[in-house]
């Protein structure tokens, strides 16, 4: 175990990791501050350590031309000089940053509390990594009550000075002195009573001013001194305040709980701030450098005259599209166009700027990588490619792959969202979006559609029962279970919309209806889900169906070019299987039998089965759903000729297929020709503690081997009929939940007696090569694997069980503490949606080497729903299996994040040969 | 974890293993043939691997003077031999088999196949290991049709000798040669209808004549030859039968199960026949060195005159005590009491013997090591070292650890039990024995109870709401659950007999009465239980008060001599602390703290927090209970002072504390003064899919940190207030159900805050040192160890949990198949009496290395209910856990079972010095 676990640990935050053996300097004399701006830049991108995120970000802007508001980087060491002299700044850093500022001033040609024309600058922290709990930003700082008059008459607007002095007063309080907010508040209130207002954007200049002075008697009364008038003495309080709050038992707390180590301090970051709504020269933006929900190759954004950044997120005013700019500056817009090859071609990729204008003049005050929908992910890295701006492996790499499965399913979209009200949000358990009238329980969701109507399936939770009518409905909604729940799963399995565990409904299966915060709808009531979202909304919206582009298909084919891991499907129909190989699946990973059982008549002989209480009687019960079983593999080898299936016996306890209410156990009673009574009394009897840790899996094949039986029959007989059709069926037999060697070693005995028994009935002479495994999903099979792997074929990894079982979690009843464990950062993220690799990897990862330890040869491979999460997929390439499995339209979810792990890994390899060779020369 | 593993298997069948390496001898005349009788005797006791485990026994009895009937082995390897040459005997086996014959025939004066005095031998097979699925005995070989008369005359008893003839001639046709038994059962009817007999022994000696006829005609229709004539050609025959039953399938498939390997075949016994049917100077007897069952040092056994083995075990006749022999025949008796001495002296141990006397002459047939009761065991085992025939040590791993709780408990004699009839079988899920009437709510056992009256609880199943009625019953019986099922475990930490898991009942709580196998049993009538066995008894039985023997306490006292481990206790009350300590009960391993939510009104405050919605109301209602929790923890301290006391925070999970019915929770609402609408809803909220897998533990603790608070704090302030009585309180903390290192982080962080508060509130500046550990019983804390022992000063192992996550097996749903699995030897045992050292084992194993390679001082300990069993305690012993900790009664057991462990480890270690030194020697 301990090599997976140092091979994560070495994978997660690389960066915090890398600086682990640099100490803090004592009193060498090293920079303490780097400076960005138009006569002097000293820090770049890859000093995200020395300099913080934020400050590598602004230095590299600044030095390849932007015009950013210059400013200044204090380093963290500075920090942790700061705290090594027990909370004093270091010798010496006041006058380099009073020299930081007179480059300031000489290239802003402003001065710093100036009572004519004064320099104003705001004040950050930021580490090398983001980490909430440390302090937040200060903006105006300088400004004192003689440069709030210089700025007043600066800009000729009164109003606009005395805001930004109120605010910085109430800022530098709060933030840096530690005055609780609320007495501002309760001063803002009072003047806004004064003037009869409600809204603080009504108050007048007066009142602003009048604001100020209360604000700052707010603050003698709490700090017990006045506000300072020098701004270099509000300069040393913020720089200070930021290097405290990396002391703050939050930001420590967050650290300790997130592990982060290794990193010395934060850095502080002191700019020039700029205005855009200093008049109608002035104004504000933002845009992309590509359209970001097409993709598209044009400039992209929107923009407002005179006004604030915040104002454009507001959406207070309407902004005009980018483009406006032309007429409105033509010479800006000019410079907005050149930058926007600028940063493309620097970054490489699509930028989102913010940008504001003062007075004229264009200052860049943000890039980043911008956020794009997965269409246009996809063209804008295909055609990137084109462009020869990047490489196919950066293209692969650029496209998450978790959000191409959006392209394979129907959506809404924004626009059509906004024209109804969203009713309660759930958990996004299955991608997707429908609209349909509410059909309460399963039966009515198959009646209802199959007399043409579009329904959606709304329950408390759902089970195997349902799983009919979850196939009928066009979506499904359940008021409680997490997004592993038997909804989710069954949901994603299909591509069918889901939305689970929306706790606000409260759903009365008698009368048909469902009630949320007081409103209630029936039957006959039309609500749409957004499987991506998690949204309810309220009446039908109209969704777009998918289409596939050129530029996925060509990204696929490139994916392919490049994974080692090969993507097989979860599937447990014929159409399913055909929908998954045309989505690229390279063979099944999982049939789940079970679910063969609840169509039609076959449920009916499944109970008869279940009822039966000698040997005989569940022979007889079994011969008749020998047929079924035979036709559905027979059907499934068909869609996948040439591929392996792996059909995994029974698994679930026998109660899920009995019905649980009286009314439908005295149907069936009547049905069976028994007595109400023993059925109850069987529904008891089978009723367990905790179904999940009970009589399933390969324990029913050890107590009832006739099951055992009928299944392998069905799939040797299906194997025979298809080879006389000289179509090439390529089962694998999968026994679930094995625990020991022995228990597989027996059962194994009787899979290959069967077999046997089977060909000679069906005078069968040929050879066939039926692979016998096991799925590794109880812990001490995954400790024991060297054992087990003596008598398998094949291991594969049921990564759901074993993270229950691992972490003694239920899917089922996760919900009650999950939200607090992801709120309180306990957890990363949901086990069950991404593997954990520190433990239930290191699980696999030790099953991996003790299964080839005695088995070299096993085949190996996931079957869990993690097969389609990319993380998960890359710790599986990274542990050696040979494939994944997941849903039909996560394929190519898992082709794309194969190939990403593929290239990183060969990344990594060359990183390290470099290294290598570059150590090799100096020698 | 391959250390514990390869530790592991060298500790299991070591008498196989030893001879993997060896291999079948090829053409080598190795000796074929090992002799036992008068004039030469070849083997001895350790050359079981060559010569088996009966032929080895035989041949030391032999060697050490005791008349044993001559005979001879035919080794192990010669059944290597005759599978290598493809089912042929060695060349040359059957000469030696004659020459070894001749000697039987010299050493008897008979003569085989003789018409006058023929020599008779059986046939047995015999393996280095007891193993089913081989062949059976052959008696009576030999006999021919012309030896048969011989025998009539020679015994004067016609009847005897064609009884014997017809005997064999089944036997050998059925064993050997695989003639269906039934084809002569027919037979024999024919002859009883004949002779309007219903008795085997009814048919007169010319019907057994006629019978041997009818027998050879059966043989010779299914054998297709006559049966043979030639008692050389009876031999082989069965010779080969029985090397050829090595191979049989059934044998196969039972060493394949239990991996049993390295053992080249079996050896084949033949033995000279003696009869104590002869008549009446003939007779023959079992008795035992020693009274088995109070261990005083008297002769001890009976016999029957003119009688073979059978009959005495039969229990037709009806013997005489051993002491009768002295009239009868003072010789054969003064010859007995010599050998008496003689195997004592020998063997070192009480034996149990079987003899036979022909015609006046003595013969031994058998000897082994007596079995005893465990005060006879304790005594014996004193007593003999002060005989000075064995050592300490050899005392102290004579006694069967887990025995000797019957010392501590009531109980019933056979002989009071033989005067009521069992009424069912149910696990003996605690040891003990107990009479009364039958209550079947925990109310009414309590109220009962109160009133004077003894009752049993009769429960479907039992939950921590069940606790007080459980507590007050005289013992507990269930239908449903296995052996550490909620009754099981409750009981067995009380010292309370319980009988589980007894499926026949058929409970009728409403009607207050239980039926089974349509008798009924009502609230007035009276059942005893034998928590032993198992047993349930109709009516009342007299049962016997333990009282510890000084041979006890000398025992108890060598034991502490040589342990290594600690041994603590699990204990929630003072009473049960108190009596743990007079057990011997080195501190608390284990105080669950849910039990004592469950007395008086306490329950209402508890149920007042958990229906709260918010935390103002919870904390209200906690601190209702946190007077009654700091008085528990004073008391327990205060029993237990200076010594250590670990504390569990609250473990369940909420629902169990809620009344599940409608009467009670309508009850409930009244008291509590809100709608009873409200407390089902809450219900319902609560209800869990798998609460065994859900919100319980720390995750409780996480959600709901004021429990936490509100119990760290009734620690704190109980160790104050000991402190101000000079009491020393010695309190851990103990957090349950830890998966990660950030929950445990997060919630040592609370503690210790807590801590702090409280010292604060109470003015106290002492130093308060209260180490804070975890329990490791979920699978990923064993898997990552090594981070979560980052935090914790302690690891309690909670094995129960680690083997129901491990295995994934529900405690309360494990009947379902745990018999299946038992009985097809899948398991070697249930998991959860025993720890399965390979799976749950090599996490413990991991666990300690991990945690001390981040903690070397980490304190270890167990406090699973496998902390009472005295296998795991051997394997916690190993793998260098500090304590074990076990329920009070289990105590003494944990003592001495840690001290075996401690005497078989030193032992092994001098083994290993002894070879290495005598290897070193060699060089």
């Amino acid at each position: 175990m301990p090599a997976t676990k140092t091979r994560k640990r070495s994978s997660r935050k690389t960066t915090t990791r890398r600086t682990s053996r640099r100490t803090a300097p004592k009193s060498r004399t090293t920079r303490m501050i780097y400076a960005f701006g138009r006569t002097r830049t000293d820090g770049h991108a890859s000093q995200r350590e020395l300099i913080g995120g934020k400050g590598a970000n602004l230095a590299e802007m600044t030095s390849i031309g932007l015009p950013v508001p210059p400013g200044f980087t204090i380093t963290t060491e500075t920090c942790a000089a700061f705290d090594a002299r027990g909370g004093k700044l270091p010798t010496g850093l006041m006058d380099e940053v009073r020299t930081s500022v007179r480059r300031l001033e000489r290239e802003t040609d402003k001065e710093f509390g100036s009572d004519t024309n004064p320099l104003l600058v705001s004040v950050r922290s930021g580490a090398a990594v983001s980490m909430p709990g440390m302090m937040d930003t200060i903006l105006n700082l300088g400004l004192t009550d003689t440069a709030v008059e210089g700025l007043a008459s600066l800009t000729g607007n009164e109003r606009f000075a005395w805001d930004a002095y109120r605010r910085l007063i109430n800022m530098f309080g709060d933030v840096v002195m530690g005055v609780d907010h609320h007495y501002f508040e309760a001063e803002f209130d009072k003047v806004k009573k004064k003037y009869k207002v409600s809204e603080d954007t009504d108050v007048p200049a007066e009142g602003l001013r009048m604001l100020c002075d209360r604000y700052k008697k707010v603050y003698r009364k709490h700090v017990g001194k006045n506000f300072p008038q020098d701004p270099y003495k509000q300069l040393q309080a913020a720089i200070e305040a930021v290097f405290r709050s990396w002391r703050a038992p939050k930001a420590i707390a967050y650290r300790q709980i997130n592990e982060i180590t290794g990193l010395v301090g934060t850095a502080v970051n002191v700019q020039t701030m700029v205005f855009g709504n200093m008049g109608d020269d002035s104004g504000t933006g933002v845009a992309f450098t590509r359209d970001p929900s097409t993709g598209k190759n044009e400039f992209y954004g929107e923009f407002l005259v005179n006004a604030q950044g915040e104002d454009v997120v507001a959406g207070i005013r309407t902004p005009q599209p980018v483009i406006g700019m032309k007429k409105w500056n033509a010479d800006v817009y000019r410079q907005l166009l050149g930058i926007r090859k600028t940063l493309e071609k620097h970054y490489r990729d699509v930028q989102d700027i913010e940008f504001t204008i003062e007075r004229g003049h264009l200052y860049m005050l943000q890039t980043r990588n911008g956020k794009r929908t997965a269409a246009a992910a996809v063209r804008i890295a295909v055609e990137m490619v084109k462009e020869r701006l990047i490489t196919q492996e950066e293209a692969l790499l650029r496209v998450p792959a978790n959000d191409i499965v959006q392209l394979l399913l129907p959506s809404f979209s924004a626009a059509d969202k906004k024209k109804v009200t969203c009713v309660t949000k759930g958990l996004p358990a299955s991608p997707g979006a429908a609209s349909g009238a509410l059909a309460f329980t399963a039966e009515e969701a198959v009646e209802r559609s199959q007399a043409g109507e579009n329904v959606l399936l709304v329950r408390r939770e759902t089970s195997p029962e349902d799983v009919e009518g979850m196939h009928h409905a066009v979506g499904i909604l359940t008021s409680t279970g997490g997004m592993t729940s038997h909804a989710a799963v069954v949901a994603r399995g299909w591509g069918k919309c889901c939305v689970a565990g929306a706790g606000a409904l409260e759903i009365d299966e008698r009368r048909r209806r469902v009630t949320v915060n007081g409103r209630t709808w029936g039957s006959t009531d039309i609500l749409s889900l957004d499987g991506g979202t998690g949204e309810v909304l309220d009446g039908a919206v109209t969704g777009s169906v998918p289409k596939m582009s050129s530029e996925f298909t060509t990204l696929m084919r490139w994916a392919d070019r490049h994974r080692r891991l090969k993507v097989r499907t979860n599937a447990d129909t014929p159409a399913d299987s055909k929908r998954a190989r045309d989505f690229g699946a390279e063979g099944i990973g999982l049939t789940r039998t079970e679910h063969m059982f609840f169509e039609g008549d076959r449920i009916t002989a499944m109970r008869e089965m279940i009822l039966a209480d000698n040997i005989k009687d569940r022979e007889k019960a079994l011969a008749k759903l020998l047929p079924y079983q035979r036709k559905d593999f027979e059907g499934i080898f068909k869609a996948m000729k040439g591929l392996p299936v792996t059909v995994r016996l029974l698994d679930p306890p026998l109660h899920e297929f009995l019905p649980q209410d009286a009314e439908s156990q005295e149907d069936l009673a009547k049905a069976l020709g028994v007595k109400r009574k023993a059925v109850r009394r069987r529904v008891e009897a089978l009723h367990e503690a905790n179904p999940m840790l009970g009589h399933r899996g390969c324990r029913l094949a050890v107590t009832y081997p006739e099951i055992l039986r009928m299944q392998v029959r069905a799939i040797v007989e299906a194997m025979i009929a298809c080879r006389k059709k000289s179509i090439q069926a390529k089962p694998e037999i999968m026994i679930p939940l094995i625990g020991t060697r022995a228990e597989l070693a027996m059962l194994r005995t009787q899979v290959e007696e069967t077999i046997a028994k089977t060909k000679a009935a069906r005078k069968f002479t040929g050879r066939l090569d039926i692979p016998i495994g096991t799925m590794i999903e109880i812990p001490r099979a995954a400790v024991t694997a060297d054992a087990v792997a003596e008598v398998a074929d094949f291991f594969s990894f049921g990564t759901n069980d074993l993270t229950q079982m691992a972490f003694g979690y239920s899917r089922d009843d996760i919900n009650g503490f999950l939200p607090d464990y992801l709120h309180q950062a306990i957890l990363e993220k949901d086990p069950f949606q991404s593997i954990d690799v520190d433990g239930v990897g290191a699980l696999v990862d030790h099953a991996v080497k003790a299964g080839q330890s005695t088995r070299p040869d096993i085949k190996l491979g996931v079957c869990g729903e993690h097969g389609g999460d990319p993380a998960s997929i890359e710790f599986f390439d990274r542990v050696g299996l040979e494939y994944v499995s997941c849903s039909p339209f996560r394929v190519p979810t898992a082709r794309l994040a194969a190939a990403q792990s593929a290239i990183r890994a060969r990344q990594a390899d060359a990183g390290k040969r470099t290294t290598r060779t570059s150590r090799a020369r100096k020698r």
